[in-house]
């Protein structure tokens, strides 16, 4: 059987930057030919970034692409890389229209495309059959789906080409890859991180690699970028499921693996709608195979941290930010915030502020300064009595108005010291708080990044106890305070207040939040899991109603099978409520409270 | 040929208001009957409102919508309207699916559809064929489209049905309703409201109806829902094009109109994948028809003023508010806000707060006196230079960040009295602010909804001088104050600040606007239309760099083709800039001192 060395750069490339991810695949592109690959495989849309969103209906935009890729073929072969076959995502323009007529198709009929590039030219394209359009995709609606199969012959290897999604639906190119006898398939993927979604991938690869009847080298993007982070994790599984390579987590890596394929057959059965093209049809001369890399995933919990610290970095910057300014008031959500900054960025580029009122105790305050102490952070305290006073001098705000007033300052202050300064605001609230709308809207739920946006409080507490465990482990002191992590959660927004006082606990919180949220149930449903009416229709009641307050939050990296934002999309106005089995419930007591700033 | 009297009911419902929207299509069907029609049209989804969005992925809300038009039914024939035939749009549940298998189909197999309704019982059901997935549609991603036609015989005539997009596809429903031999051809619809769409939607149902060769009763649903406005318009048109009935823009309605249609063909030549059911073959005797009512559609700025008022509207009613609050300056956006609230929900549900600082103007200060006087809404001062000193006492700001200040203290005050009295609170941004970045993040850009969101400046001044035009021919005085309209526009942050400092001309500004954000047009093409190189780049880097801050803008009426929102999906993180050609140009000046909050 041919032997072939192929590299997998999982790169992080930026969107709309096409300038500089091109020198990336350039950089990545000689690594492989130093490490004498054969085959070098980039992720989707590498050249323009992922997700391009409506850029794709620019017109510019898909001619600024296209050129882009011209230009990568000549400049590979000018870097004297011309013979080693080159696949990588760009967008490209379809010839021809594959959807019915009428209005609303893209514009510019834009494709997800793989180009194969050889000897300083583009030998042939495949765009993307299956586009996805649930989650956060958008892909139907910016893209026009191809309808061609390409197999390409390489140092006498028949490599098919598929793109993400077409290996996550059924039949399509995986299936007719395997009737047209290919030898190898290579995906390229921006297959974004979730939760456990590794064991799913390895799974599917491992599925579709023996339904093809060879094996699948998956390569996958790595980076931030707005609210997705993707994690890598590229892979080579064979028809018989076995893992002959795995690519690192979270970072940027060439995973490259020696393997023997199935030789070409030069008179295959099948016919069809399959663009068969040759480059090479001479096998690579026996050689001695490397072994390849095996990195075994990160368990849970450490994955999510190692995303969150991913996906804060990129945001930092791919925005062109130098430095973050996060509001440090003791509790674990800014504890977290702040040493997630650290982790990211450095201490020496992180602010932190403290905010006290007269309501914040002074455990808070000593907390928050042990905190900085330990992270080494540049740490100030500006008491916002002065500025509540001046307020309550003027309009007469009372209760919650009172409460969501302290906020504000907050927020102005933070905000205030972003703007002078130049620093990028980290926003401190949880998914369970977002959730449930505990939070002043332009208050503590301001910032332009919002690192915990999809984290629930739960989570929240095991990640700290993680980091602190982590450096234990290490000799370091952990960033985060005992205390901190102990104490009963509280906005300290009036005396000797807790999250507890309007909220039920976050372990039944959480629980019912992930059946709600994530997993779409009802409300019989719910309580057929056995929890409490009550409850359950007091918190689906705040979830309902504080769709407005997520609308205005900020962007913040999807960890979860369903993150707020795109993920979701709801109405605002909407009298929906999940229907109460048997006599309905009073209104539950706990919503005038919790929804710390009411929609009415 | 047989007679038939059709009455089309542009009704507004709410989503997710099963109960409510029952109700009102039960009303709406007495009212048919009252005026004796055989045949009753209801928009597309009534039972639901539209766009549910991803609430069709939740099962318990498509069975409740199953189980609201079964009731429906029974609840017409108790009602003793069993004998007209209803025909209602709804969500329901697909027998099988129709799409690919694989991942991310929506669950539960949701559908777009109409039911018809006759004598206590769902008589048949059609499911859409076309789902948008452009623009604000979002359809593909939550419903499974239906491959049947439904043509049923009414009183001797073969009524095909289809809903909204079947419309403005090529082919498919429409095509094969005129290869099936329909008399009449009844389309459901919620289709938003857009500038000129009117002119649009009537040359589109005329062209239809000639290829279908029979009449389109085209309803369409009415009232706001979020960022939607829908404007009723409903149409009867036949295969000449000759507009036989139309109903009035932006009010509920009820369009009756006599129809002499083709006698159903008892042996049609056409077999296929039609659905075919017959409620009654016996033709209506023969009667003296009725003249249909004829509206004109509204002229422009009149069209959009009536959207504006009917959106905010039913956004206040619709999310149960009875009161709004504006910050009014004495400029011309926030009188406009004030003015649009007065004729939405009447001056005595509007409060106007004046924030004045050192920079505002006498001339400010009086114009939003007046406003309110002439008006007729409450009006209070409140004075920000205490809490601006308070914050500049303990945190050192100058500049921009100063001038932000002031905008937040400002956003803070209104919100504290949104919260405490229970008001919606108004933000008063345009979209030529919004697209340029003009404006302070929780600062004068606060607010839960925004009525002037899509409204460039330049259409700001237009709509304010047809108002005040409107109110001098009915011998009222106009509400809004000369000089606010003819004075330079200032955000009077600083001394003598005009915001001609930093922008070009509002004229140039929207014209280069309406290209890039609503034409999706590349910089070399709008070089080619005559803009100037160097006002282009500045604008467009603007555009570009304010991402972040839409993201975080409350909701407001979409008008234009394309709005802010989710019309408009772009990445926040993104190098993408339009590509000079020729030499590359300085930086643009106006970028620092027009972003008056800039990202870094």
């Amino acid at each position: 059987m041919p032997q072939l060395r192929v590299a997998m750069a999982q790169v992080d490339t930026t969107v709309g930057d096409l300038e500089g991810n091109v020198r990336a695949v350039r950089e990545w592109a000689r690594r492989a030919a130093r490490e004498g690959a054969h085959l070098a495989l980039f992720p989707e849309t590498a050249v323009t970034g992922y997700p391009v969103e409506d850029l794709a209906l620019r017109r510019s935009f898909v001619d600024a692409s296209k050129r882009a890729v011209g230009r990568l073929a000549g400049e590979l072969a000018d870097d004297g890389l011309g013979e080693m076959v080159v696949v990588v995502g760009y967008v490209d323009r379809a010839e021809h229209d594959t959807r019915p007529g009428g209005v609303g198709r893209p514009r510019g009929l834009p494709q997800n495309c793989a180009a194969v590039l050889h000897r300083g030219r583009v030998v042939a394209r495949y765009a993307k059959h299956h586009l996805p359009n649930y989650g956060v995709f958008d892909e139907y609606r910016i893209f026009v789906p191809g309808d061609d199969l390409l197999v390409v012959r390489v140092r006498g290897v028949d490599v098919a080409v598929a793109i993400c999604e077409d290996l996550w639906q059924d039949g399509g190119p995986v299936q007719t890859a395997g009737d047209a006898g290919a030898g190898l398939l290579a995906v390229l993927n921006a297959s974004p991180y979730e939760r456990n979604k590794d064991d799913v991938r390895l799974e599917l690869v491992g599925r579709r690699a023996a339904e093809a009847g060879c094996p699948i080298a998956y390569v996958n993007a790595v980076g931030g970028q707005d609210e997705l982070v993707f994690d890598g994790d590229s892979l080579v599984v064979d028809a018989e499921r076995r893992v002959l390579a795995r690519g690192p987590q979270f970072g940027e890596a060439l995973v490259v693996a020696d393997l023997e394929l199935a030789a070409a057959d030069t008179s295959p059965d099948w016919v069809g709608e399959v663009q068969r093209v040759t480059i090479s049809d001479q096998p690579v001369p026996a050689y001695e195979p490397l072994p390849a890399p095996l990195h075994e995933p990160l368990p849970d919990v450490a994955d999510v941290h190692a995303a969150l610290v991913l996906g804060l970095r990129d945001y930092v910057r791919k925005n062109g930010f130098r430095s973050v300014v996060v509001a440090v008031s003791g509790g674990i959500d800014s504890a977290l915030v702040a040493s997630l900054a650290c982790d990211a960025i450095g201490a020496q580029h992180v602010v932190g502020i403290s905010l006290p009122s007269g309501y914040s105790s002074q455990h808070s305050r000593d907390d928050a300064a042990e905190l900085a102490r330990r992270c080494g952070f540049e740490y100030r305290q500006y008491p916002i009595a002065p500025m509540v006073d001046a307020f309550l001098a003027t309009v007469p705000l009372a209760g919650v108005a009172e409460e969501n007033l302290q906020a504000r300052v907050r927020g102005t202050t933070l905000m205030g010291l972003a703007n002078q300064e130049g620093h990028l605001a980290l926003a401190t609230s949880n998914k369970s708080e977002l959730a449930v709308g505990y939070s002043t809207l332009y208050g503590d739920s301001v910032g332009g990044y919002a690192p915990l946006k999809d984290v629930p409080k739960t989570l929240v507490w095991a990640l700290s106890r993680w980091r602190n465990e982590q450096a234990a482990a290490r000799g370091e002191q952990p960033p985060i305070p005992e205390s901190t992590i102990t104490k009963p959660p509280s906005a300290e927004l009036r005396p000797g207040q807790t999250d507890q006082d309007s909220l039920p606990p976050y372990e039944v919180l959480d629980a019912i939040l992930e059946d709600y949220v994530e997993g779409d149930r009802g409300r019989a449903e719910m309580l057929a899991d056995g929890f409490d009416a009550e409850v359950v229709d007091a918190v689906l009641t705040l979830v309902d109603r504080a769709e407005w307050k997520r609308r205005q939050f900020a962007p913040g990296p999807k960890i979860s099978y369903k993150a707020f934002g795109r993920d979701r999309r709801l109405p605002i106005s909407s009298r929906w409520r999940e229907p109460t089995v048997g006599p309905a419930l009073a209104p539950p007591v706990v919503a005038s409270e919790a929804a710390r700033e009411a929609l009415a």
